[in-house]
């Protein structure tokens, strides 16, 4: 089951050769996959695309190039990490083992100093997500709902609390730790050019990216492979900034793309990833997105009191709740129908 | 399945008029069982009489008019919004849908201010509540549990906690966040009229009403359905109180009901509504219920420190301890019998 | 099923007197394989010397007699409510009904003061731990995962959060409540002799014992019943104060045991007791231990806000996710061998 398995049954040293290689083009293959199952592609291209997208931000400015090499890092960690603890084959080839791993690698430089203690603790990390990941496929296979992000957001917040007692993982840049107090109505009403900046950087956001350019990548890396899914990552940044507006949320935040993320995730996944696009899917995904913007409100108010950040644990807990549900009614329907009783 | 299913297929203009009636009158039979299984009652006369204690309260001054309409509202919405999602046929009948939906909309104007967005923000929740509701059906069916208030509350504390973070949604009176800290011991004893106020409020902050009077309708509208659990919501409020008052607990929060509503719902709960009422339910019955005040208070002191109230979750928490463990014993001894051994 | 079962089908008082004895013997070696089961040894000698390491840890001044005393009677108490829940006979024999009453009756006294109403809630609260060992039990079942010492925790947990509401629980020894604020680096190495000390108290603080000869007694009353858990549960401790110390967390409560208790028992668990101990299995083991210092913790951060300690939760957890991940892998291997394929 491991990458060497193919090699040691070969006799010539030509053919192991070339053995070898394959074995790592694969490894390559489902890494880059990984990269692409961040937002649900099974593609080698959306993956390059996407780590493209994480490097120009990190050349722009917009984040530390720590954030991409640690995205790649993490990526191969936990891709790696899957072969001796055998993972189903299919899961490993389509990318599924890896895309946690590359937000955990992209999340700890983005809030721990960049030490080499941080370093080691990433590595160590990212083959956790891999543990975390069997566990909760197994956990939540029966009830037939994916484990979507949160096998990361598990590991990550484990360092980032973690942190807080193991002065070596120094703390960078994390949400000072306070009890919940409304915020002030700040009230000034953006533009259109201002919308569409908080959208583009709501996409960048996914990855830990504060970037409209890199948020436009990341979206042509998606049309790449699902025009639908693209368009409903962009309408899912868009209705939860329009939302988070409406409501009163802080602007400056809303700029930064950092109440439109778990939406961009929300929406394809519910409207046309686990679900098969209809216009009544789109409503349902419609509901699904806002109420995403309000479980990431409480979710704030919940982890800013223990000083972390939600991280996209508002996507994983909505699209739970909208998957579930959508089983329970399809169940329901199928013993009514299959009864052969009328409507009603 | 659209509750205007059956007009469609109607041919004259007379008859699919009568069809919209009672369709109608179907829809608010569903909404009014709704109202009377927030306390197990499968009946639209329980409904109503809740719904007139509510009114009574509002009136009487316990609680602001909004909670009593929003408790209608909420009702309303949720078991409308159960049709398009295919709720199971046999539960909308019931008033499943409605239940939780009834508590949520009076919940939200208790603390948040009275504004036309709360109202906007009402409407959405109930809808979602549904959904809730469906999920957890869904992922408890397995152990055979129900969902109890479960949807009402992640659905109000989602809201209540996402109103931290949006000032149009002004706070009204949630509990200022704090750290624990032990309370001092007060030490006044109530006679026996100030147990029986505190019984009976105990009973009206199921719905938010702190009113003894509201307390005793929301009985008589039990007794109307069921004797058995009119008497246990009376035994479960007046051990809580009781209990409450032994340990230490503030006889203020005791006399204004704080400290019973939970156990009200739990006794009849466990002891007739999901178990067969023997003398050895009863046993268990009490144990659950002595068990919700301390699961209250240990809910209370960590729902203080994010500023949300426990609501009804002591009730489902202890519920669903008391509910899985008599499945297992259950199914033990089932197995052991069948395998034809001795008891010992 | 209760205890006198086997008396009443008596004829003569004579056989009765014995068969009351008989019961007796019966019950009294339940309960003290339940102290043994703490560290998962089905052995009454083994559950003795772990008595007689907490009463020598009472004696020589590293614990009050209360907890030695308590744990006893938790012990006792929640093995006894196991009969009239009829819990499953098997898992009674084998102690599986005694180990979280007899931690509750240690923890409990260790953190609140010893008064009559603390003895009292002690009682309560260990025929509580059954019921929540019952429901744990039928809810992991499908997952196949065992409750571990999740029942003790969670009821622990519940009276410590309910001290704070009841003043008549009197607080003795919680962590203050505070919010998250990372430490201070102390730096001081410590040599051989100390990390013998820490490793030794790690094992001992599992009861709640902070002694190093207690913790050699506690080894030596493993080594009677499996050299491979003994084996494992001094590596987990020295692996986890050393990781502990290379982080940098606070050296003086390594010094006491507090980062490595929950390692002694994470150990164990995933190396020899719910997997076949293998090289490949003592890597996993590994793994599995480093991760328990990082979610000791997360959970410790976590935790200190609402002022209870973090327990034996992480040893929990990280079981729970090693567990859950094994079995997945294990599953999707013997699928993919079933079908005939070959491994790439």
């Amino acid at each position: 089951m491991s990458i060497g398995n193919d090699v040691r049954d070969c006799k010539s040293p030509d053919i192991a050769r070339r053995a070898h290689l394959l074995a790592g083009f694969r490894f390559l293959d489902h890494t880059l996959r990984g990269c692409g199952q961040v937002i649900f592609m099974n593609s080698p291209v959306t993956g390059l695309l996407n780590l493209a997208a994480m490097f120009w931000g990190a050349y722009a400015g917009g984040a530390t190039p720590a954030v991409a090499i640690g995205s790649l890092v993490g990526a191969l960690v936990s891709t790696a990490t899957a072969y001796p603890l055998h993972a189903e084959r299919g899961a490993l080839r389509s990318g599924l083992m890896g895309f946690n791993g590359m937000l955990l690698g992209a999340g700890i430089p983005t809030f721990l100093a960049n030490t080499p203690v941080m370093w080691v603790v990433l590595i160590l990390a990212a083959a956790m997500v891999t543990v975390v990941t069997l566990a909760a496929d197994a956990a939540l296979r029966r009830v037939k709902v994916p484990g979507l992000t949160f096998p990361y957001v598990f590991a990550t917040w484990t360092v980032l609390l973690a942190a807080y007692k193991f002065p070596t993982l120094g703390i960078a840049s994390l949400p000072p730790p306070a009890l919940p107090s409304q915020v002030d109505a700040l009230g000034t009403v953006p533009g259109l050019q201002e919308f569409v900046h908080a959208s583009l950087a709501s996409v960048s956001q996914v990855y830990f990216v504060d970037n409209p350019v890199s948020g436009a990548i990341f979206l042509v890396a998606l049309v790449v492979h699902s025009r639908w899914c693209a368009g409903l990552a962009a309408f899912g940044a868009m209705a939860a900034v329009a939302c988070a507006l409406a409501v009163g949320a802080d602007p400056v935040a809303v700029r930064h793309g950092l109440w439109g993320y778990s939406a961009v995730l929300t929406a394809p996944a519910v409207g046309c990833i686990f679900m098969r696009p209809t216009p009544r899917t789109f409503a349902y995904c419609a509901a699904a997105t806002l109420s995403a913007v309000f479980v990431q409100a409480a979710l704030a108010t919940l982890t800013q009191a223990v000083g972390i950040p939600p991280l996209t644990f508002p996507f994983v807990l909505t699209t739970w709740l909208f998957l579930l549900a959508r089983r329970d009614s399809r169940d329901a329907s199928a013993s009514a129908s299959s009864a052969g009783k009328p409507s009603q």
